[in-house]
């Protein structure tokens, strides 16, 4: 196997950046001319690989490099190019630019099995409202008439923006694969948290993918003069609002073992003025975990605050629910087998669950499917100040492509 | 005493409320057209009363029903014409409505005193940010320079305003009235709250007006992904600002028997997304009571819980004061009298605090002041759906009548 190959990996990742719409940061949504330009020219760079390409009936790419048994099912790896708005450099880009690498370093490596590499489409829900369309779509988990919800005011429709890519919306189910297309699945991404950071770790072994359940709590309380309503006569929105904020902190902290985390993220008070008793109150709370019965027990003990604060406090409490995934178990199989190369590498290592979605969520269903962590700066992602270490996103790499030399050889 | 007039109290009531620039509830706004066209057609429907008019160097207005002994000083009355925007027909105009209709009943009534209606210009603060701004010029508690400060974007100075209503701000000091003035000041009001209401009570009878200290909280904690940051790792703004809600509200419930009550009116949280840990969030806060004492326990109550937040939740938090005005007593004596008028009418009375702020206030500086409130429907004002029954309007109406008659032969 070759040595990875630094100066490459820096120019694909740096050339990729300067496909953005945005002056601060990358700004590359899905679907878009630039999601267009960006895979051109990437594809342009690495046509020493002499890669088949095949693009499926929504848009995801195939990059194949043929095995000595073109029959078996090939090994996938990638990720995807599309951006936030104001994203960074490193999301979905390692898992792209480090799968192509993995492949310049195992040029010369004689494998049994093809290896491609996927390029999905959409796996940020910034132009469509959905995340991981084109993994959805390619895993039968989604249609693009469901897909098709989300869309924006101002911009154009899913359905017209495959058509304006190039793809027939009617012909969508062509893209989907049966389980056994692959032979396993890798992807390679940084962590987008801080743990690998804090605990400065080189690699993170991920054996789950926490599936957020997101929903709205509602509070109805009376809205009244802030200096004319004595204290006792009160029905105060946002003082059981509060209440709730706690409670939803209190019951992810008390499943902290098992990973579960719980975040409200907005608060919308009307009629929000300093001179009005808060009236109505809306928190929109997000409970992410790996473990089903953690996570149901966190939804029950906040529901049951919701409850207790409705009666305490005098106030009406809806809860209206927007999403509840199942978190997604990784192969274990492939997670030792990533622990094995990290000790042959002398790498440290984090054996850990992921708290974003990835497009490997719907591989998972299709393969056998891992992922590899490498730390960034800070925790920090979606945002410009997005980084990873050329060191660290090198030994990610080396780390993919010797699982893709494992598994090609299986 | 004539009886109240009670179809010409609902007829001017009724038509002041024509004058309005939004089709639902009232919105005349402070020194504009509309404004002085409702007081001119005011004017028009008492001409009747023959008082002797006069305007100050602000654009206050003092309508003058002669007495026996003109060189005593006069007993005063009044309130302001002003509504906020989408406001009601009764905040305000019940107060000169009530003042010319006491007129009336006391047209035949031999008085030593003079009695003066006046005509508060801008109680209400939305126009001009600042509240109370005529009475305040009035009795010398602000400048023009002061009160040019709160101006709107997109709107005229204060300045302006006053050159458009025909004043000339150079001569403001004009304005200002000595104490000794008046021999006593006499304000009648809806609540704006609703203890009158819930205690099915027919007057208030005011002994003091609370005070606003108001300040925002600034808490910096550090934004997130909310999926992949551990519970332990986390520094929280939005937990940190649900403990400051719950410490607001606990620190005006110690105080509640002293009156003070204390509001978080607004949250501004940062960035605002439900996938991610807030990072910043922003309080605004009012507390308010008639009880300087009290008012300072429940701010070191909220100042201690905010430096404990800061160490036990790892957050920056920073208080930054917005106003802090001191309670305002009024005329005892003037109470008692008005306890005994209603005894003698038979109307149940509540001896009781204003939580909002009033014109009165800065009478209270340069005269013995009292104020009268009836009950408004749920405490609703500031808002279309304020009201007050015309019942209790007259009831309020013959109370002030009779101070205002006991007044002007003492």
């Amino acid at each position: 196997m070759y040595e990875v190959n630094r100066e490459r990996v820096n120019a694909l990742l740096m050339g990729l950046a300067k496909f953005t719409a945005s002056e601060e940061g990358v700004t590359r949504l899905a679907y878009s001319p630039l999601d267009k330009e960006a895979q051109n020219w990437l594809l342009e760079q690495v046509e020493d690989l002499q890669l088949s390409i095949r693009e499926d009936a929504v848009g995801n790419v195939f990059l194949r490099r043929e095995g000595v048994d073109s029959a078996l099912p090939p090994v996938g790896c990638g990720s995807h190019l599309d951006t936030v708005i104001h994203g960074g450099a490193y999301d979905g880009m390692c898992g792209v630019v480090g799968a192509l690498e993995a492949l310049y370093m195992l040029r010369d490596a004689e494998l049994k099995r093809s290896i491609e590499v996927l390029i999905f489409r959409a796996e940020e829900s910034s132009r469509f409202g959905f995340a991981t369309m084109g993994s959805k779509l390619l895993t039968g988990a989604a249609t693009v008439a469901k897909l098709s919800k989300g869309g924006k005011k101002g911009d154009i429709s899913f359905e017209e923006a495959l058509r304006q890519w190039g793809c027939d919306p009617a012909r969508a189910a062509d893209a989907i694969l049966a389980p056994g297309a692959y032979a396993s699945f890798s992807e390679l991404h940084i962590e987008q948290g801080k743990v690998l950071e804090e605990k400065n770790i080189q690699i993170g072994i991920v054996h789950n993918i926490a599936a957020p359940t997101r929903f709205k709590i509602h509070l109805q309380g009376m809205a009244d003069h802030s200096g004319a309503t004595p204290m006792g006569m009160r029905r105060d929105a946002l003082v059981a609002a509060a209440k709730l904020i706690l409670a939803v902190n209190e019951s992810a902290e008390d499943e902290k073992e098992h990973g579960t985390v719980g975040t409200v993220g907005v608060v919308e008070v009307e009629p929000g003025s300093i001179n009005v008793v808060p009236g109505a109150v809306t928190l929109w709370v997000d409970v992410r975990g790996v473990e089903p019965a953690s996570i149901k027990r966190t939804l029950e003990n906040i529901q049951a605050e919701a409850e207790n604060v409705a009666v305490t406090d005098r106030v009406g409490v809806r809860i209206e629910m927007l999403t509840a995934d199942s978190p997604v178990p990784l192969d274990k199989t492939l997670a030792l087998q990533t622990e094995g190369i990290c000790k042959e590498l002398v790498y440290s290592f984090l054996h850990m669950n992921s708290g974003a979605g990835h497009d490997s969520m719907h591989m998972a269903k299709i393969a056998p499917t891992t992922m590899v962590f490498i730390p960034c700066k800070g925790g920090i992602s979606h945002n410009p100040a997005e980084f990873a270490s050329l060191d660290d996103i090198c030994r990610g790499i080396t780390v993919l492509a010797h699982i893709l030399q494992k598994e090609a050889n299986k």
